[in-house]
């Protein structure tokens, strides 16, 4: 029998954001993902997903990352202070998923790269984050 | 008396994330502006303004100024190769604007800045982008 | 008559980069510059100036003026943290310098513009930076 | 008996900044390194190696992982648009090296990683790049 509880790794509707846009954090395995099913809403001037929200995405997922170094529960103790995006392809249909990892810093920097894949696992775009180390 | 015909410079609902996240775009003066009223589905885990949004607008802003280099019109004859934005202060309520300039460029690539300001010029977050042309 | 004495707003040799290098660091007026006339040393593979000596020169403009922040001498109180390079043009000869200037922050965190002109005011490169306050 | 050739995959010298910098390029296996003992004349002004220092190396090793997507003998076919770099730790002593790959493109445009590291495999910095081929 499969539960009825509700997923503890998954987070919905945490921000007003996340709300508009429809996506769905991931925090399963330690890992820290965001989700989104591309619909009309979410397109850009050419008809593929808007380049801004694949940055919400990877900010989110690598602010989540970077979130888990000080505290296992990931609350917003993290500010962006800096993000770059490079679109290596656009996305027109399906499932995209960005996934955030830590690369350096730990103190009160910490430094991470993202990356946003298709269903097929293809890379969508790359980023990387610098996040400082706020109050919660 | 006013004229009670749409303004040509104002371009609402051009894409589907354009709709969603609700800014207006404003070409008057030849220049490229994005503009959005603050409201809670535009918040992030803090509180403020989501920092994704903050990069649609300038994206978009961004990318209208690269796309008046080849066409007065503006149509969509460029994609984003990549951008990075800095956060410099958070945004909690009240209109802000995103506005962009090319700084480089203008044969198959074009380079551009971006700000983002509040109601009272304050800056937000400033971008730079690489944009390349392609066919309309 | 001209004063014998050094102009103590300019720089010579304070770092052994600087000295490698041969540039000046120039804070006259209050504004960060670096000055480099181009010889073959500073070659890329296309016989231009080198993209990373660009980065030397923005990053140490930048840097001064983040670090003028907090100390009127400019003593080294800053460490760079993330940095944006746009390559808008090739270099070939002639006198290239950088400019560095404050764009928020200022309290841990200062973040910057810099921009690389020749000796005609054309911009070669354009640059952000984010700097951290660090113990000097 | 080893053999009294110079290695094919190591390349000294190519450039007036390579050699003014005193780094090495390393293509064996397929893989776009550069190597770096450093020295006091690498210096910044708190001691340690110069980011832009790190900037020329990330550069080139990134430009020929990228120049290698369109020519096995990696001559310059490629200008490096833009870059970012992280700088997660400081570097201070020993051999440094940078190694570039290529994470999307291809066709006009390669976007590239690059990583910097200590001997001992330590992260020091990590980069991305936008570049675009160009007739060599």
């Amino acid at each position: 029998m499969t539960s009825a509880l509700p997923d503890p790794h998954l987070i919905l509707d945490e921000t007003g954001a996340q709300t508009l846009l429809g996506y769905i954090v991931d925090l399963s395995d330690g890992t820290a993902r965001c989700h989104l099913d591309i619909a009309p809403q979410h397109g850009n001037r050419h008809g593929g997903l808007h380049g801004g929200i694949m940055c919400c995405m990877l900010d989110n997922a690598m602010g989540y990352a970077a979130a888990l170094v000080f505290d296992p529960d990931a609350r917003p103790t993290v500010a962006t202070l800096s993000m770059t995006t490079n679109y290596t392809a656009p996305a027109r249909e399906g499932r995209v998923t960005a996934q955030g990892k830590v690369s350096g810093g730990g103190r009160s920097i910490v430094y991470t790269e993202g990356t946003l894949t298709d269903a097929d696992g293809a890379v969508l775009a790359t980023a990387t984050g610098v996040y400082k180390r706020i109050k919660a």
